[in-house]
């Protein structure tokens, strides 16, 4: 993270584009409203949050986790009217995961209530609940607070962006003005996360709204899109959540339409694309313990970039060797082996930084002290080009520290 | 692991079998001869280690990692004869393994070498190298090494065992006395490992002797099948090492033939068993940082249980709650879901040791101190049933401690 700066873009991964300009950070899009109350389900601290669309023509997308073992909330969700939704109900102090039918029962009460306080179908509720998995989720405080919540709606994502937040040590959002060429539009997005998974909660959450007006196929090839580049793109303990859910929605509050192909939707999906991507690397960056980012990027051929990858961001070594900013590179080609398939030539070329480490298979470095300047920084990048052409691929991953192994080990219960 | 007991035996996971008494776990059986040398590889201690069968008619097995980057001494290794070695040359200081041709043609010289002064075949010598991946193995040091070591064959494995170590807190190696129907053979091994990879170095290695006189498919059938059982089933850090190697040599020094399909072959199978599985179970319980070992017994289908339990084992989540003493199973189901095929039925059992946690898919107990004291101790077992039926695995494997990742961000070079 580029340090002394007050952009939302920190990351030098990522380029505000052009015709984007940053709004207050906990401001809504046009027809947008927000509250969060403290429910009792934490300690303390928000942890019950509803975010509202007052146009009836609000269109919507959402991508869920793809574990088997899935929240109650997840079900529920899944269940609902995806391309309509009109409102979000999320809440922390627990993933309402494991606990039978009884949890399921919570996740529909909930929809059922905010539908009846905000006079719209049930099937219009998405709902997004975040904490330790297996125990449960008590039913009554969390229906009060959505009732308080409702009650204290209002313009700005300032409460609802805490109330979503469990091991994080700081909210992650923006708001955007995008200018396109009829006019400028606002779009704007709260995400939760402490890595791929939350441990000892669980979970990635991303809210995404804007005041465009979209047809529902738009925003669900926007989302699809920008999601895959994003929050598909990260890890910090390669750990798939029971509950991650990302819900975008688009409520034409604005009066601009924006059509497919043409330049307001490649602008508007820039801008979305940069706005994930930014939140993404934010939540690698907030990985529990998490002092270093890496990007690791990865070209060959399309059926063995993402396997390597994923192995490289995901191996304890590699995220060891990242926070002792130890160039030790023989890691990223033992790792990287290990998702190759065996018996094929595995002659590679492996850049650190701009830093060629390895060419056409033989280290061509001599000590590997002469490294070590190169990953001191707080985002390092390593470049490996396998066998092969045609795809390439990137990762962006948390090291492993000390802290992440005291924070996990901490008694749960 | 028992505390106070002088058996190699030491998990309550492996029973020594009836007919196996225990000797000075640094004998050989007959035959063999083994000595190591500081030949300078490392900064200090043994490093460079020779074994010998002085049986022509020797037979043996090999298996390596199935890492598509591999050290050059695995590549050599497999060209030789394998169902014939007579001699195994080993290493710690430097894997040898990223350094191209150079790195190749020091594997060849070692063989070349020890074949020479030990008057056999180069591709009688097997070589095994552990350290660090992608830097040089001095060759005149090693060869240096080999020369010195070979004046020094004597009657115990002492040395030997020594000079393989790399991370390791101490030797693993037994030598066991197997009572067979027609008299008695001996049964050895030496194995290094701290980890499936040692982290900052590399490799498991495991090298058995016999004196019983087998064919060499009954030593190949032998060796596959146990390892199968033991080697295959652990896991520190879920980091598939370049080098791991296993060589079983069996010499008939005893005069005792062991024929296929026989009590005989059953006995000595059983020993080997036994034997590979405690040192599987000493390598992790040596795991870096390692303070309590896991077992996952999973059950269900042949094509889940598999998955599920590796995806458990090596939960970076699930091993900061073993090592915490935490027993947070929401984080096993949670890794068992992402191994498991989305969309279908996740309904599970789980067992911590003998506590029924999750009957049916729902949670049966009301709070997780309840099962605070089932997770304290040495070794901590957790078995999940997963829908269908037919299959049973398990993994042995290490928590993760701060203290592994303060050994592996530490400096390389």
């Amino acid at each position: 993270m580029r340090a002394g700066t007050d952009t939302f873009f920190t990351s030098r991964w990522i380029e505000r584009p052009e015709h984007v300009s940053e709004l207050d950070p906990a401001a809504l899009p046009l027809g947008f409203k927000a509250a969060a109350v403290a429910a009792g389900l934490k300690p303390d601290g928000l942890d019950v949050g509803v975010l509202f669309s007052e146009e009836a023509e609000t269109v919507s997308a959402a991508r869920f986790t793809t574990n088997a073992r899935v929240g109650a909330p997840v079900v529920a969700s899944r269940e609902a009217d995806l391309g309509r939704l009109r409102a979000v109900v999320a809440n922390s102090g627990g993933s309402n995961t494991g606990d039978g039918e009884r949890g399921l029962h919570t996740a529909y009460a909930t929809q059922a209530l905010a539908a009846e306080l905000l006079e719209i179908e049930p099937a219009q509720v998405g709902v997004a609940s975040t904490g330790v998995i297996g125990m449960e989720l008590p039913r009554e405080p969390l229906l009060n607070g959505v009732r308080s919540a409702i009650e204290r709606l209002g313009d700005d994502a300032d409460t609802f962006s805490r109330a979503i937040l469990t091991s994080d040590r700081d909210v992650k959002r923006t708001c955007l003005n995008v200018a396109l060429p009829g006019g400028e539009v606002r779009l704007a997005a709260q995400a939760k996360g402490a890595g791929m998974i939350s441990p000892r909660y669980a979970t990635m959450f991303c809210f995404v709204q804007t005041d465009a007006e979209l047809s529902q196929e738009t925003i669900e090839l926007l989302t699809g899109v920008t999601v895959k580049r994003s929050f598909d793109r990260i890890t910090v303990d390669g750990q798939l959540s029971t509950s991650d859910t990302v819900f975008a929605l688009a409520n034409g509050a604005s009066g601009l339409r924006v059509e497919p192909e043409t330049e307001a939707e490649l602008r508007l999906g820039e801008a979305m694309d940069a706005m994930l991507r930014q939140l993404a690397i934010e939540i690698v960056g907030d990985g529990e313990g998490c002092t270093r980012v890496g990007r690791i990027v990865v070209r060959g051929r399309s059926d063995t970039v993402e396997p390597v990858a994923r192995a490289i961001a995901n191996s304890p070594l590699v995220k060891t060797a990242l926070h002792g900013a130890d160039p030790n590179f023989g890691r990223i080609l033992q790792a990287a082996g290990m998702a190759y398939p065996p018996g094929e030539g595995f002659v590679v070329d492996l850049e650190i930084e701009d830093r060629q480490v390895v060419s056409a298979g033989a280290t061509v470095i001599d000590d590997l002290r002469e490294l070590g300047p190169l990953v001191q920084g707080d985002e390092v990048q390593y470049t490996l080009t396998l066998p092969g052409e045609g795809a390439e691929t990137e990762v962006f991953f948390s090291d492993l520290s000390p802290e992440y192994v005291h924070f996990n080990s901490e008694y749960t219960s």
